[in-house]
C-alpha cells in the first residue's frame, strides 16, 4: 500500500504559516522566509535542496490538501477560483481537497485535477490511495490537515524542512497530538535549510 | 572573546520542558523523552551522541543558568538546597545563576562553583567571560534564560538536540524573539535525536 507522507516548511519555532493569511500573502505576514529556500536552488551549495524539491513532486501519486490551502475564501465556492498556482499547478497528479462544500472536479493543465471531497479525511485518503497506486500519497498541507492525519494515525512519514528563522506568531504545525513519537530516518542539511525525514511510530 | 552558546534538548513541537515542573519532575510531566537520549549512549549507533555529550561539557569554560534551572523554589534561598545534581554536579566549571536573591558562592566537588548574580544577564555574562577566558560560555538553560540572551543579541550559537516526540504542552523555547535568523552550521543525526548547531545572525 502506498506510503502517506507530509512535506512542510516549518520555522524554528514551529510555524508553517505566519499570522494574517490573505489573498496577497497566502503564507501570512513574515512567512516569505519559509519558502525562500525553494528558489535560487541553482546557487552554489544548493544541489541537495534542488534534488530534494524535484523528488518530492516527481514521486507522488496523489495529493490531499485542506481547503485553506486551495482557496482563501470560506463557505460556498467561488467557481472562478482555480487555486493559487495559475493554469498549470505544480502537482501533475490528482489533488483531493478537503471541504464541506461540494464542487465538480476541476481539471487543470499538466495533469493536475482537483477533486473536492466532502465526506472526511478517511474518504479522501481512500480516493487518493486508489489514484496513487503504489506511489506515495502526500498530505500537501496546511498544518491543520497534516495534524488531522497524524492524530488519526494515518500518517506514515513526516518531512520537515526546518527553516532557521523565528516567526513569533502564526499557525503552528504541532499543537498536539501529544505523545506522538517519531523516528529520524534521514537528515539532509544545506546552508539554508535542514530537511528532516521522520517515520511516525504507532 | 569566548563564544556564547546554548545547548537545549527540545521536542519536535518546540518544548524544552513539559507542564507541571516540580521537585520530583524537574523537566515536567512527560518530558523524560527529552533526556532519554543522554543515557545508554554505549548502545550501537550511539557513538555520535556520546561524543557530542562529552564535548559539550569538556569545552565549556563557564555556565550561566536561570534560577528555575538551579532550584525548584522561589523567593528567599533555602540554603540547604545545593542544586539538582548531588555533591558533584556535571559542570566542573563556574556556574553563574541568575536570581533576584543574593547568596554566597557555593563550591561543590569536581570544580563546580555556583555564583549567584543579582544584577542582570549582562553582568552574569561579563563574569562568565572573565572566568572562561578563551573557552566558550554556555547558557545552560532554562528556556527563559536562553530567550533573554537571544533577545539581547548576546547569543552567538544555539545548539538544539531535536527529540522526535510531540509533548503537546509545557515551556516553549522560542516564544519569540520574532525575526531572529540563524545559519545552520552543523547537523549531526543519530537514530534517536538530531543535533542542530546554528550561528545566530545579527
Amino acid at each position: 500500500m502506498s506510503t502517506v507522507t507530509a512535506n512542510l516548511a516549518i520555522s524554528l519555532d514551529g510555524y508553517t504559516a505566519g499570522p494574517g493569511q490573505s489573498l496577497d500573502q497566502p503564507f501570512g505576514t513574515g512567512a516569505d522566509a519559509l519558502t525562500e529556500w525553494m528558489f535560487q536552488t541553482d546557487e552554489p551549495g544548493r544541489d541537495r535542496d534542488k534534488r530534494l524539491l524535484a523528488e518530492i513532486h516527481a514521486e507522488t501519486g496523489a495529493h490531499i490538501m485542506g481547503r485553506n490551502m486551495f482557496a482563501p475564501g470560506r463557505g460556498e465556492w467561488d467557481l472562478d477560483w482555480t487555486g493559487w498556482w495559475g493554469p498549470e499547478p505544480p502537482y501533475h497528479a490528482p489533488v483531493f481537497v478537503l471541504t464541506h462544500y461540494p464542487r465538480d472536479p476541476l481539471p487543470m493543465a499538466g495533469g493536475t485535477t482537483f477533486h473536492f471531497v466532502t465526506d472526511g479525511i478517511e474518504s479522501a485518503l481512500e480516493q487518493a490511495r486508489a489514484a496513487a497506486g503504489d506511489r506515495p500519497v502526500e498530505i500537501a498541507g496546511g498544518a491543520s490537515a497534516v495534524r488531522q492525519y497524524l492524530a488519526a494515525g494515518l500518517l506514515d512519514e513526516l518531512v520537515l524542512h526546518l527553516v532557521p528563522v523565528v516567526l513569533g506568531a502564526g499557525e503552528r504545525l504541532l499543537d498536539g497530538p501529544a505523545g506522538t513519537r517519531l523516528e529520524p530516518v534521514e537528515v539532509i542539511s544545506s546552508p539554508t535549510v535542514t530537511h528532516l525525514r521522520y517515520r511516525v511510530l504507532r
